[in-house]
């Protein structure tokens, strides 16, 4: 059983006059916040907010770089080589890390967003590209990615501390991955069977997948999605159901 | 007389397919290179590249952050606030900053590009949130702007250090402002007289304006555009005319 | 006193996940309704499922362009050539015109948005290249403009139909152009004012100003905004006034 | 053996500042211009001198609609739906039908880009999207897309006329779709082997794959790349054998 685990949120992904997500509530519930680039959503004045909010309430400033595709939220797979994903990823993570550092700050993880941690997943080449990127920006940097992952092995054979994120929300497949968005058992809207989900990973370090089976998983750090109807309560109520437990809330 | 001069080139404002300038032989004859950073010009590949040719022939590496209008090549005034002025720099300088250090060098300048640079050296308060967001990424930076402008003035004091800039190929008019690209007599577009220019500037440090009077300027560092035809004629000739007069050519 | 008014509102602004406006519910409460091309907000998405909206409310499918700028929401002035603007109307409008053929409808008219509004309002070469790009992609479209301003005067030079336009919920200046945004009174919250403005303009053809003098207007169309708190409250308030007055509500 | 071929080339996929192509030029050897539309190339001013070059030129005016993606060059594959092909195909025809219109001429043709048509080429359900939705804005438009593809099945299905493509310059896999441009044999950089499968294609219905087998292939149109280096070369040696050879040229 896990003493401690890091509670993390996709953040900063306003854009413009438009809004989504609840930042500023959401930030007393979480430990590790991964703020949007500007390529699938987020924009400098975004970020800078962000960053902010984060120091403000203690929470691990993250960058969370996407596909170049607004229009889509960055969801649609693309057809990108390595050396764009390295090339992206340096330029959104450099970004964000300007912004840590201007307010006084330092960047702390970085997690991929949407298709491109979908893709880095599962393509070995690609995950080796986005690791050597995150390397090569800052060594200490800590790369989140999907428990098991090809994007956490590239991370450990770069040499990057690696947090396995888990989702509370999502339900599994018997392989371990995401069951797609395009699917109807893809979301967990229950929030009781959200937190009992999110205490048999923490707990026993299983989660049970959409076609019934028990699988292994080892998370360091459970996703919250803030831009889903009823965050908030989510949020609260796993950090309840943790908290009975003694486990411990805390970014790596 | 000046014993030294810095000779600076935008650099890196190819985007995607789209190929403009001569960036690699150009590197032969600049001391500093001021790189596109994705938003008047310049991606993320595109950045990569210049940096590293940057290093290969030990020229200082620049940021060269624009307004977002790919289309119109940042040339077009755009009413933004001081905030968003900070923020697009802090993004903008933060995304060279990190390719610079993925390859082991460090970011060495800032100079904003066209209608920001414009803009920046007449307003006082666009050039103080400029000048406070270089300095709050890094006070190291030194900021490259219109000799004379509201731009150095506001970097002076916010404790960066400053390079003034002067022009071989633009007119100046009698307020010591470049003569506006829309005017025909804008750009000097003979090698002898923009060499000419160079030369009474380094040594006299005064230039003849459009309208025929003699204004002073002070300069450490002189501009030549990369993207017009016969950059490298006017670069070559330069060097030379310097060379000759025992010149030093070298980055502050 | 006029017997007939056009109540008209900015629609099909939202963009990608990211929703604004209450799209369906204004529509059961104006006449023609201006759709967002694209370029400030709006994605072909968006526009395709508003001309349907129109078609079933039965309100006119106006075009509603922009200044390329989605992060500024079309709200920053930029320093277009007439060229440009020519270009960017006829691209826009011809995308959203397309929609409303491919869905069995007709374009009615055009009404240009944000900082391009205010620019042809009183820039006369803008005005005409405006437009003379909606005269010659469908010479029987409408032109949407600031009552009294040179977009007007323009659009009647080119042989165009011409809307005078007022608003019931922002303040007049006393030259009759609309009190700028960053002022605090720019914007009339209070639902009866609002109500008593629109009242005014439809019986005397005249509106008060932010400093109190009573100037002349003319106009055939009300302009509703939909993306502000409380815009439905607004139209329904509106509408009740109108009906009780006996004036009719209905597109050119 | 065909009496009559169509010479289609892409054209306006200059953006801004950054010029490809040698469209000028080239509009003496062909007799249909397929015409960028701003997404993957290609901008409002561009379409415009473009559709007035067509006019001068009596070449057959196209819509060459494609990716949102100008870093790419709408190039690389995107998971998008058919709802969204659908849509991004009446907004960016409709754009340029628009420019058409407004220089008194008519949308001819529409044809795919890059990987829009690669897509479309394999995929039934697109394929019907780009089909239906070209259908609705206009029944008279005529189809172009490769020969024997899923595209041309869609557009006849829905009633369209459709105009098969052959490719002079780009090698053919053995089931009759392209060698994909990673592969080093993808392009035919010899101007008389490309002149010789042009013949091929037009004088037997018969074209060589990459393999080595011969395989039928029907052709209205036959593709001429203006971006590559010797474009012009390749057009007026193509010509040069089909008139040797008695063949018209001319659009359907």
């Amino acid at each position: 059983m896990l003493e401690v685990i890091d509670l993390n949120c996709d953040m900063g992904e306003s854009y413009g006059i438009y809004t989504i997500g609840t930042d500023e509530d959401m930030m007393k519930y979480i430990t590790s916040a991964n703020i949007a680039c500007g390529y699938h959503g987020g924009d400098p004045s975004t970020i800078r907010r962000t960053v902010k909010l984060c120091i403000k309430h203690e929470v691990a400033i993250g960058a969370h770089p996407g596909l170049p595709d607004l229009f889509g939220f960055g969801r649609r797979a693309m057809a990108i080589s390595p050396d764009e994903a390295y090339d992206m990823i340096v330029y959104q993570v450099g970004a964000v890390s300007a912004f840590a550092q201007s307010e006084g700050a330092l960047l702390h993880h970085v997690k991929p967003h949407g298709a491109l941690y979908n893709i880095a997943s599962t393509d070995p080449e690609l995950a080796a590209a986005i690791a050597e990127a995150i390397y090569r920006i800052d060594p200490r940097l800590i790369l989140y990615g999907l428990a098991g992952s090809e994007l956490l092995k590239a991370g450990r054979n770069q040499g990057l501390r690696c947090a396995s994120e888990a989702f509370i929300d999502r339900s599994y497949q018997a392989d371990g991955t995401l069951t797609p968005r395009s699917q109807h058992n893809a979301v967990i809207r229950n929030v009781e069977l959200a937190a009992a989900q999110a205490l048999q990973i923490v707990k026993h370090q299983e989660v049970i997948t959409a076609v019934g089976t028990t699988i292994p998983i080892q998370a360091d750090t459970l996703c919250i999605h803030g831009d889903s109807t009823g965050a908030l309560q989510y949020a609260s109520k796993l950090r309840q159901v943790l908290e009975a437990e003694g486990i411990g809330m805390k970014a790596m």
